[in-house]
């Protein structure tokens, strides 16, 4: 039985929305409606040089995007600071939404958002997309795994890309007045995710930035770290950074395995990503070897990760539509954990790299 | 023209006496001499169940193989808490001294070994084997290299084995008064090492213990972790541990570069040993792949690593002998660093995770 795809709106023509406009219309379930800019001459430019189809509807405001009611959700690309303000007004509008990570610049900012979508009934989903490669459910499934992973000991994740001189001049991830978390809220996103989601979720009980951040002239976080602790003993450390070379680390060290992932966050290639795994990894008799090798597993894909993520969001937001049910609350959870996190390390920063407790 | 090889005398029947005898027998310019243990038995039944040619001495003491004036070096294998009182005899018998690592149990006894060595003219090198592998200096190449790597901003480095019951209740490394640095002297020298092997040598400027570092029933270090900071805003982390699965990781990313190595202390395979490296990396044009794709570099080695280190060791001694010069001071200045920024991890630790000066 073929269901009607999900009506998308997009607000706003950043460069990410190029690619999740794509996504859109990959999504077998999910079809691109609406495009709304605050001037028509750049929602029609936009239209156009990405290849949308005739029929999707253009508009010269985010509002008119809201206030059309065949639109089923919205994904919101726009700048951090505007997110209180648009996605509380696309809850209140009963629109479905995929909002773009960072999801606020703090966790009160934050709860406002879910706390809209909760009371309107729409689906919530921060945008980012790893989650939804079907490696990272192979992934999963490894380290969760007592026999051949065991307890998880020890994170570290490292996400960093080279920025030019016009990105660290002029991009928005580096103004205090539209993604004032800098590279914590964009790198370090990814970077706390991971970390949360090898530890399934578990928040950690304390966080500590690392010394030397480097923050630009206008106090906005170009590079940073920090160290996290749990109850149990886990470990994990990140590093986040607009200033060097492009690194999407997970290594997770559990107590009979090992996992790495080089390119988490956007694989290599866009129809398959691998990982590599050890299991009780020993050694040869004199120990000049390894046994057994670690193994490398490919997952390929029919759609790009992205596709995936608008797939799954589509699918939630068709349950509610048809079933009048509630809301999956995964997503804010999981979403909500990650803001938790990365305040705190801004924090532990601006404490002079305290310890922060996480309240659990 | 060809030298009469550099003979080596070992004392102690240590399990990594096993494969570094071996080297001594695989390298081209050093030849197996003789061996000591205190008990004549042991040693002659180590000599047996490895394969010693028939013309190396079997000595009932340590000290019988350094009065033998035909031994030029002499590889010390013994516990930690041993070296100093062993090292210092060694170089007082001019013997040329290949010491297991971590040298010493604090930078005051790694002085008295190495003072003791300059005094006798002895060459002095501790047994670091992967430094000696010749894909070490190809990787070296690359983080030298300020058009592929480019400034160093970050180095992590995570040294894990996990252990079985009856090493964690009777392994030296485990005890207080053997190797009473534990994890940290064992796995942890190695994460030090590659981290200063990363950064040319430089000391950092403080060190800062991980918080939640594992110990023993009796204070020995299982498993912990540090960060470092140098003067010009490099920043690195380790963790080194007895509890969880082998993994021997090295991350260093550079302002436009990215290497990654996951088995740099003992190469997965004997003969040949990968690295893989990303420079100037960017994406496609959607955000949807890497442009350039990473590299992988295999350096094939037709000896292996231990034994590079017995070949370059025995050229220098060699060298010292022809030409009565000096010995080569790299080794021990290296050591000590390593040494230094260990010692001052431990430091840590035990102030509670308080910063750590490092004297330059």
């Amino acid at each position: 039985m073929s269901e009607t795809p999900i009506r998308f709106g997009i607000i706003g023509c950043a460069d990410i929305a190029r690619k999740v406009s794509r996504a859109i219309t990959l999504a077998p379930n999910a079809t691109l409606y609406a495009i709304g800019s605050r001037s028509l001459e750049k929602a029609k430019a936009f239209a156009a040089s990405n290849g949308f189809p005739p029929q999707v509807k253009v508009y010269g405001s985010y509002e008119a995007v809201l206030d059309d009611p065949d639109v089923d959700a919205v994904y919101v690309p726009l700048p951090t600071s505007l997110h209180v303000r648009w996605a509380v007004l696309v809850a209140q509008k009963k629109k479905h939404m995929l909002l773009e990570k960072p999801v606020a610049l703090n966790v009160a900012e934050f709860d406002v958002i879910t706390k809209a979508c909760e009371a309107n009934g729409v689906q919530f989903m921060d945008g980012t997309m790893w989650m939804h490669n079907p490696r990272t459910a192979k992934m999963r499934e490894y380290l969760s795994d007592a026999q051949r992973f065991g307890q998880l000991k020890l994170i570290n994740t490292c996400v960093s890309f080279g920025s030019d001189p016009d990105f660290l001049k002029n991009d928005i991830r580096v103004k205090p007045d539209l993604d004032g978390l800098g590279a914590l809220g964009d790198a370090g996103w990814y970077c706390i995710r991971a970390i949360l989601w090898a530890a399934n979720y578990e928040l950690p009980k304390s966080v500590k930035a690392l010394h030397g951040p480097v923050l630009n002239e206008v106090g906005v976080i170009l590079s940073c770290g920090a160290s996290l602790y749990w109850e149990d003993g886990k470990v994990a450390t990140f590093h986040c950074s607009f200033l060097s070379n492009l690194t999407m680390d997970i290594t997770a060290i559990g107590e009979k395995g090992t996992l790495h992932v080089h390119d988490f966050i956007i694989p290599f290639q866009e129809k398959e990503a691998s990982f590599s795994l050890g299991s009780e990894t020993g050694f040869t008799e004199l120990v000049t070897g390894w046994v057994p090798l670690p193994s490398k597993h490919t997952v390929t894909t029919d759609i790009p990760q992205e596709a995936h993520m608008v797939k799954e969001f589509s699918h939630l937001v068709r349950t509610i539509k048809n079933n009048g049910s509630k809301p999956e609350n995964k997503w804010p959870t999981i979403s909500r954990k990650t803001q938790l996190v990365l305040n705190a390390v801004k924090e532990s920063i601006e404490k002079s790299f305290e310890p922060v407790q996480i309240p659990s």
